[in-house]
């Protein structure tokens, strides 16, 4: 008998037909003889939904009561859930964050867990049920509702499987697991049996999101196994783990990221400090920094260049324009026709001969990155891939 | 300073522009120098769209799980209105029914509240802040959501301004208070100024639903002063207390109830026991028997006649059907084509003459009820209505 702990994201309990389909996977996994953790998130756009009735009331509302409205959500999915696999004939509970133990900081809207306390859970599974909790929503010091942040409950489903020591952490998804690249956008692309914690956070930051990143980084910490699998096919998904034993390959997949845009500053004084006092001013506005390239000019100048999330180009308009006129700097240039093309393999850590196939420099041991037209991104993904598990 | 409690319904918060005209409602009564708790229902439809999501799933759902889903209904409606009492510049923090501290038993679906610890509640209103609390729930002590019922945010706002000691609790209705009739149906009926507990919690049982039934109880054993009022026009309403001393009418109001059948049983032997056992039978059943009458027969048999409420005639059926004929009783007749006509007033107590007007019996000191055909049911109460208030 495995203790075992199941997500479910909001698309897989959209509706009726979907939250019976879900209860079939719970039951099924429980009448296996197993102890079975539920963790959901709010049905379809139920979340979105919610949101933009607080935003008709109060686009600035406090973010303490944005929590208290959001968090229904999965209220209600959680009852929805349980009263289906009743309906099943099963034994079965639904526990709200609060109830499921699940105590963080007081950072409303993206808290961070603090600890599970999961004495609730452990009583309803020594009474032989089922036992539903909701993703997402936790509760602060001060017993105000607190929420996570989008994609939360991967990492509340990674929280319980910790604190509880569950034997594995399944997280159901709408696609059938991790991909040696998009299957929309390379047929011949195909599903990894397993794939270890760092190449799926460095594939999470690329843009092909299956897992929330924190989930993986607290499963990496906690050593629990992961394994991303479809709610909907019936078939065994890709194992995360520590180290990936079944896969002997080079790299593991090949992402695209098209929600970059390059920012050169053309022309900075080649003095020390010039350039570390810029990013930290980018870095003290919250915005993630990737690809950094530095280039010398003839006039004893350099050029620096780096990537930024799309959404980001105003922000970083808006604090380096000041500063690059105090120092004397040319320009700064935003090319937002870009994107990123990245290849992620734990292989690489030990066959540099990789990195010089590529052309810009990478920022992880087992990830190289190339920013190109955005227009040639598909074209580019559906080459590397051909080039490297095609061949 | 006063401690105001105030209640709104579902229907003053159905929309955005509604709560806004309660955030108003609440923030002035702020802005006088109170300090104010205000307790929400959830909006609009909302509870009967969640039960009717449940009822798809499982329309045979355990009850704690009815509890979980439908208590996500008044969570959305504090968090809207807090976000509106924040966009007025007030200062407001929002409270689910266990962190408002409302204990419960765990009948869930019709739970009782076993108390209020309002220290919470004490703490924001020290800070200055209003407070907007989740009605019609609470929590078990197995730390489980409970609801109590239909109607069960007025015991909420009662049970909050009896733990409070609050100088006054306001219910705001769609209605601008207690009438001497329906207003809909007697175009003179006039709005009482005030009205005793008795009186009300009789009208209450009439169909002249403006209060539920258990929060006026409540309000009368802590002697909290209630005032109904409505939410769209700002005028008094009526006071409910413990005497009625500006009104010295012999009679407060005319009640119409037609959700009720009258049952009879013909040809019951004469014998100690028999009534008392069939009425041990339909109590047990839950079904609330109201005006009784008992008729002597020649035969040395007696006709026994009730009334029950309407949609419980198939229950009474099927609860009494093998008991009469075991007895030897003649026939059940079943007459559902019959409205109840009721005069309440405090007056009548020491009136007896009242009573002698009306012709059968009253199952209070302060009631008067009539069973009459349903067709002239609306004429009756246009008729005692001009009878008792306006001649």
């Amino acid at each position: 008998m495995s203790l075992i702990v199941q997500k479910f994201g909001g698309s897989s309990v959209a509706n009726a037909e979907r939250v019976f389909n879900v209860a079939k996977i719970v039951t099924d996994t429980y009448a296996q003889g197993n102890d079975v953790v539920v963790v959901v998130s709010a049905q379809g756009d139920t979340t979105d939904d919610l949101i933009a009735k607080g935003q008709e009331i109060n686009p600035n509302a406090s973010k303490r009561e944005r929590d208290m409205l959001v968090a229904a959500g999965e209220q209600v999915s959680i009852a929805l859930l349980s009263m289906a696999i009743e309906k099943l004939g099963f034994p079965v509970v639904s526990l709200l964050g609060w109830q499921a133990g699940f105590q963080t900081s007081s950072a409303h809207t993206s808290a961070r867990i603090r600890r599970v306390v999961p004495n609730r859970i452990r009583k309803e599974l020594d009474k032989k049920r089922i036992v539903v909790v909701a993703g997402f929503q936790g509760v602060s010091r001060y017993d105000d509702i607190t929420t996570l942040g989008r994609g939360g409950s991967d990492t509340s489903a990674v929280a319980i499987a910790a604190a509880m020591h569950a034997d594995l952490c399944q997280i159901f998804t709408d696609v059938e697991g991790v991909y040696t690249a998009d299957p929309r956008l390379v047929p011949n692309a195909r599903k990894l049996k397993d794939i270890s914690y760092d190449e799926m956070l460095e594939l999470a930051t690329l843009g092909a999101q299956v897992l929330n990143n924190r989930s993986v980084e607290m499963a990496k910490k906690y050593n629990i196994e992961l394994e991303v699998l479809s709610s909907l096919v019936r078939a065994p998904g890709t194992i995360v783990k520590e180290k990936s034993k079944m896969e002997k390959m080079l790299i593991s997949g090949v992402a695209k990221d098209t929600d970059v845009a390059r920012v050169s500053v053309i022309g900075v004084p080649d003095e020390p400090g010039f350039a570390f006092k810029m990013f930290s001013k980018v870095s003290a506005k919250n915005i993630n920094v990737d690809i950094i390239l530095q280039s010398i000019g003839r006039d004893g100048t350099k050029d620096i260049s780096f990537t930024i999330p799309l959404d980001k180009v105003d922000d970083v308009k808006e604090c380096l324009q000041e500063y690059i006129e105090n120092i004397g700097a040319k320009d700064l240039l935003i090319g937002t026709d870009v994107a990123k093309i990245s290849i992620v393999g734990a292989g690489m850590e030990s066959h540099a001969g990789v990195a010089t196939k590529m052309f810009e420099a990478a920022t992880s041991e087992i990830k190289v990155s190339v920013l190109i037209n955005k227009k040639d991104a598909d074209r580019a993904v559906t080459a590397i891939h051909e080039k490297f598990f095609e061949e």
